[in-house]
């Protein structure tokens, strides 16, 4: 009898998996389970669409159904899962039909993602608070640009909060963005990289109000202002990016054992406690590769390693995930940042002693004209001199800096290889002295 | 008494040679002496001068007088190096009033360079052939352009050839290029990734022809056409970019022993057999990091951290310089190239058994508008199963994938954990599987 794989979910770590599975089991019966219409699109692009970027959110449907015959993958779209039974190895599904069916697996993949979260704020019940999760919720949102709306409140300064309002800024919308927590970009900046960040988006006309809490949604029924820190704010769009909690509600009925981040535990194998039961993706737990310590990283990038480590495995071969750096970048007008490794503040809130070097340093060779600002931050533990951080601000080619910091931090390369590191250099495309190995040396010169 | 530094030529080697010495001794007597009227400019945007991106060549001299007041640097431009005698440490010295000095060093530094290279062709006493090396080089080209040049035959296929092929095709001229091996950037670039670059570069109009060598230069006292694998070709404008070889006659005379490339032999320390007496940049040998063999590497990335530890070892401090691996990157038109580490031709050459991998890719996300295609290809060491080269061709974002990988190939990495790499990803400014990754899975592919 064939493998039955079955994977509920279809974005980016569901596919993966079902994907990674076929490569391991030409023979195998897999299916992946979707509440949603769509399969298999890429929510990272939603921002873009609004923006008007990417002409159509259908452009977001990375893997179309095409996709999914070709690999013999058996997609069920607007299909709920509602119960998993780890004992008898099945789960009831409720069809769009609305009969319901059990299906029985030799292995399953969890790849249910995460939701939207919002606070217990008064008045939350009320319309017209939007979130931005999936193709719909990008459709509703450009409706109501399309309908006229002519300003925008974002409740988070999260990467999601941050580039939908560069995109409705770039429609046209005056926007203010709030934000509970004293900077924005809290998970990937210090506060220091923060400022400079926030100073380059306030520039561009963007208002941006830190450590103030969202303590209320005004209106009748439909929300038209909030009060946050006391303030009364006004605005025809509201857009609610205070982050995403994962959908572990399936996993913890069945008996799937949790992690203390509250995300699906798993084994380096991206296996739960529970045999031949796989979470990947948004609502699935690793291990950080410098802590040690589990965490949900909730990008794209994990999500589709986890998705082809778990699929692997599902598909009766052998992987294992080599852990989370949370390595992220955005493009945010014409700056970029992006971060791999801890900042600081997340070494002290783990008890990592770090020294910290900073530079500005420009993109191309000084007398070359265009050449633009770039900032570089990197974090090294004391005792190791071994890098565990990095953060930059820059005018372009700041995404492969962070892979190259990456890479630096996943091979241990100390503060001192980094200052003698091999780099390549033109005129048009970088200085002499490459920034990191500037800042490099900064962290060099305190450890002295 | 202070410390006596005397450092021989004053360009990228030099000036840091010259620099790092001062951080480190605040009262030594630090001598610069060139032969040249300018010190301190990048040879390396010579090119862009010529192209019209840069308005003068003066805006080239990245350290002017002032940077050598500041750090109380002697710089004595227009004066030649004689004689250099190791056993009672004095240099002799031509001043440019046409006296001569004897001076006394405690620690010197050989910074002479490299000077072009012209083969033992037919008629090349003749006049008019031009080479590009320093800014009197650079402005006689541009003078011949100004003067109505309309084409032009370069003769050599390596970064400088080819990047002044492209500043002159950007002026209107109608450019040839003559390599005598049967590819383009042959020290960089395997053949097949010479090919996509070719392409890309007739595609804009540069005429490229490979194994041909130039066999007779034509013309009364003034060359006007030249012989090349039989052909006859005319132009208004000869460019000699056979490459550069490493002044070493000063040294040679002094009983300063050359390493097997003929090029300064140096230790670690980029001191030379003869105690105090340093040897950096397009002169010095320095190990491969990954063939332990002597090379010289003639890049400006290398002249300025040789010059940097010869510095600080000449001032009294201590500093090892760990190798090369020949990380470069050129932008020509709107395609950027680079490379690190060995080539596959070169690992042959070497007797290194390697797996390649090559993808295509592009440098967004599919569905963002402006991507642009992207080429990895990976070197990987059979038996450890470790990167030793890559090479990338691509519209942006080279440079710090060639860092990113260059990193890889210092720490060791192996190409499976480049498999797993935690990589960053947004959808304006890469794809959600970084190239990169793309590539050592292909590799992978082949080790099974």
């Amino acid at each position: 009898m064939p493998r039955r794989v079955i994977v509920v979910g279809a974005n980016a770590a569901g596919v993966e998996a079902a994907s990674a599975a076929r490569k391991k089991d030409r023979a195998a019966e897999i299916t992946l389970v979707t509440m949603e219409k769509n399969a298999g699109y890429s929510r990272c692009g939603l921002p873009f669409v609004i923006e008007g970027i990417i002409p159509s959110f259908r452009d977001l449907i990375v893997y179309p159904p095409a996709y999914f015959q070709m690999l013999k993958l058996n997609l069920r779209t607007e299909t709920k899962v509602t119960a998993i039974n780890t004992k008898d190895k099945t789960i009831a599904i409720a069809c769009k039909d609305d009969t319901t069916e059990t299906l029985t697996y030799d292995s399953l993949v969890i790849a249910t993602g995460a939701d939207p979260f919002m606070p217990p704020i008064k008045g939350r019940e009320k319309q017209g608070i939007f979130a931005l999760r999936g193709l719909e919720d990008g459709e509703r949102i450009d409706a109501a640009v399309k309908a006229g709306a002519k300003s925008a409140v974002i409740m988070g300064a999260g990467l999601i909060g941050l580039e939908t309002g560069v995109a409705l800024i770039e429609r046209g919308l005056s926007v203010t963005i709030v934000e509970m927590l004293p900077q924005i970009l809290p998970q990937m900046l210090d506060a220091d990289m923060a400022k400079t960040m926030q100073e380059q988006l306030e520039a561009k006309g963007m208002k941006i109000l830190t450590g103030k809490t969202v303590e209320e949604f005004l209106g009748d029924d439909r929300v038209t202002a909030i009060i946050a820190g006391g303030e009364r704010i006004e605005a025809d769009l509201f857009i609610s990016a205070f982050g995403v909690r994962a959908n572990t509600k399936l996993a913890a009925d069945a008996g799937i054992p949790l992690g203390e981040t509250r995300a699906i535990k798993t084994n380096a194998r991206m296996e739960t406690d529970v045999k031949d039961v796989y979470a990947v993706g948004d609502c699935a737990e690793s291990a950080n590769i410098i802590t040690h310590k589990p965490m949900c990283a909730q990008l794209g990038t994990i999500a589709v390693r986890q998705g082809k480590v778990a699929g692997t495995n599902a598909g009766g071969d052998y992987s294992l995930f080599t852990g989370v750096l949370v390595s992220a970048v955005t493009r945010l007008f014409d700056v970029e940042a992006g971060a791999t490794g801890l900042t600081e503040a997340a070494a002290a809130r783990n008890r990592i002693e770090v020294i910290t070097g900073a530079i500005s340093s420009k993109t191309k060779a000084d007398y070359y004209p265009s050449a633009k600002p770039i900032k570089v931050k990197l974090v090294v533990e004391k005792e190791s001199q071994r890098l565990i951080g990095a953060q930059i601000i820059g005018g372009e080619e700041v995404t492969q800096r962070i892979n190259a910091l990456s890479f630096a931090i996943q091979k241990q390369m100390t503060v001192r290889e980094l200052t003698k590191a091999d780099t390549a250099y033109a005129p048009p495309l970088c200085e002499t002295w490459e920034p990191m190995v500037l800042a490099a040396e900064m962290v060099l010169m305190k450890l002295r």
